[in-house]
């Protein structure tokens, strides 16, 4: 069931080790079929170059695995919290890309310090606190997507697609499980440059709210005017 | 029309990917003939690996699309004002290539620190200032080129072919299309080791200017003779 | 003899160009079979694109060779030490691959930063004391690999399947000769994200022993459910 | 003329590009024929996709042409310099490699602090000082030269094979034009490592003596051992 789902997770999973943003196999894909409530995620621990779409697993709402000969990603819990509370989100991300990992073990967040970030989100990109002992020792994975919920309380996931989950590495979403895996390679890229950017200023001053909107919704909401819309 | 301009203007586009300046759709390459008054750019949003040649979109000096299925870049408006101000520049580039956006996020310009920064820039490459409010709001892409013209204002476009652009990134020029994406990959190679002579040094004291003159003079000029010049 | 042994070296040995590990002869890999009581080991000196198999060269735990035409790696007394005192291990890999190469030469040890290490080292990664004159002028490689067993005095080799020796490189082992490449990727890795981590926070605090300890054992040990085990 | 000699020097140019050495045409490597006092040289700004053996310069001891249809590199002049004065090398590379030039750049040298280092240079790789307006403006590349063997004064340079040109960048040489580029490669190395050991370490505290005799003398002189010498 969900060939064309299951089909284009492999693909966007795919897309992880052509964009260099995993080793091994630290990382997995997932994007949902809203209509039926399911969604398809990569096995665990199954090398990207053996990695088969037949081996996606299907999963539903309630953590249900509904098809796959295979584990899914131990990564599962988080990716259905994320889900259940996201609810305009199509597809999740997750690796260990190096310069988002540096961040999120650092346990700082991305500001916004110039157009290319301001580009895709719509300000800083928030890093999670520390996990209770608790929360780790007990559905550890499914705690990861709690404090992830609780981190954007105050923050749209439509406007932030990524977060940082401290001392542990990046998660990103999107539309679909291509576009969180576009959101992922776009975040190393501003992960980097941020990184640098601090080391040449000395300092954590992020650009001006002007230059932010401008840039994010001239590509975002109904003004955005880049690109071949109604062309 | 000018079907050689835009056959070179789509090879010049096509160097991006090649000399990794680009993600995504994340830069421009235009080029002009200044006896027809008209330049040739890429089309906005379309990714590298699906342009053609007929893609390519012919606008006038005014502003006006001459030719051309497609929207040009939303940059245009930014090749325009360039074009109309620096007169004997043929060719534009824009990326967000790490190193120079890095410098550009910073709001610091590269100090000439060696001499292949020497050989291509007669000095250090500038940072534009901050856009005004009512920049940003109002023609906002316009308004780049005037700033980056504004900080031209006691400077040699021929002799120093590139800005930093605030909080933004790169843009170089150059004879044409092609030599613009030639700058375009020495900027990013000078930029980057500018950083770390930097954090060397811990200061940002540049080269000699006699070795700044020597270098550039000998490959810029009436007296230059690196290359095969005369041979 | 031990033709399977030498082909599986060989094929190890070549993965450390293929993950960027080494530069022209800078490595070595081997693998031992504990019932003969032989381990099998890279030639010294020979480019990687003209090792074959049969160049593996098979030594013995008394460090005599027993098969090869060619002498082999001059850091064959190091591997024979750790072969020696550390039983469980299969393979040992070698490399000066750069961010290891960086934390050896500084002398610093690898913090725990963040779950990619927990994943795979129980804690962080050891670096070796200074070796003394006499430890130098005799036997440097056999000492070498005497300082890395004191330096495991109160440390589990399996539980940490590495070490930077000081001034020198990384020594990493595994299960056998593929795990052991498998693990100085990882080290490789985990130094250069390290580093970083270090020059934004301005400090070496580690991550959580709570969060060390569930990454660790969700992967090793009765309890791991990472993969497909049991599935 | 020297046909053997032009083909190896075209190959070892031809390395440079392979081993990520150089952008563009900014490097070239001679070799030098001992018994005929000539050497051969890449042409000036010739670009590496299409240079072919036949347009490499033949140059004797004077300077002087003695065969070639194009004009030798315009740093030609420091390479005569530095055969006539270092008399056992036979091949010399000049590049603008990043992390050499970084510390051309600084003005600094790069201190020994690791074996990777010290199997290949006797001790720190020194950078020239500043050179004097006249001897930038009149034979500024033959001064090149001379300040280098100023540099070398007290050093051997059959030992310490490398040497950062202030501001500039790094000129290697070797037993002939292949391991001259052997040579720029290992520096390249080495200088990246060592600029983040400083980073790490806070100074610039290099290897002991001892270890860095250690690793010379097992490659170099007649107790080395590395390899399959007498084999």
């Amino acid at each position: 069931m969900l060939e064309k789902l299951k089909e284009s997770v492999y693909k966007a999973n795919m897309l992880l080790p052509e964009h260099k943003l995993i080793t091994f196999t630290w990382g997995n894909v997932s994007g949902i079929d809203r209509n039926h409530g399911i969604f398809a995620i990569k096995p665990s621990g199954i090398p990207y170059d053996q990695l088969t779409p037949d081996d996606i697993v299907l999963v539903d709402l309630q953590g249900k695995k509904v098809e796959g000969k295979l584990h899914p990603s131990s990564d599962t819990p988080t990716h259905l919290a994320l889900y259940n509370s996201f609810k305009n989100i199509g597809g999740i991300v997750h690796t260990h890309s190096r310069w988002a990992t540096i961040f999120a073990q650092a346990g700082h967040s991305i500001p916004a310090y110039g157009t290319t970030q301001a580009d895709y989100f719509y300000g800083e990109i928030p890093c999670t606190r520390d996990m209770k002992l608790q929360e780790i020792q007990n559905d550890y994975e499914y705690n990861t997507g709690k404090v992830i919920i609780e981190r954007f309380k105050d923050l749209s996931p439509e406007n932030i697609p990524a977060v940082l989950v401290k001392n542990h590495g990046p998660f990103t979403w999107g539309t679909d499980a291509y576009n969180a895996v576009h959101n992922a390679v776009v975040l190393e890229e501003v992960a980097m440059m941020a990184l640098y950017t601090q080391q040449l200023t000395g300092n954590k001053q992020s650009m001006s709210q002007e230059l932010l909107d401008k840039h994010f919704l001239r590509k975002h909401g109904p003004n955005a005017y880049y690109g071949q819309k109604g062309c």
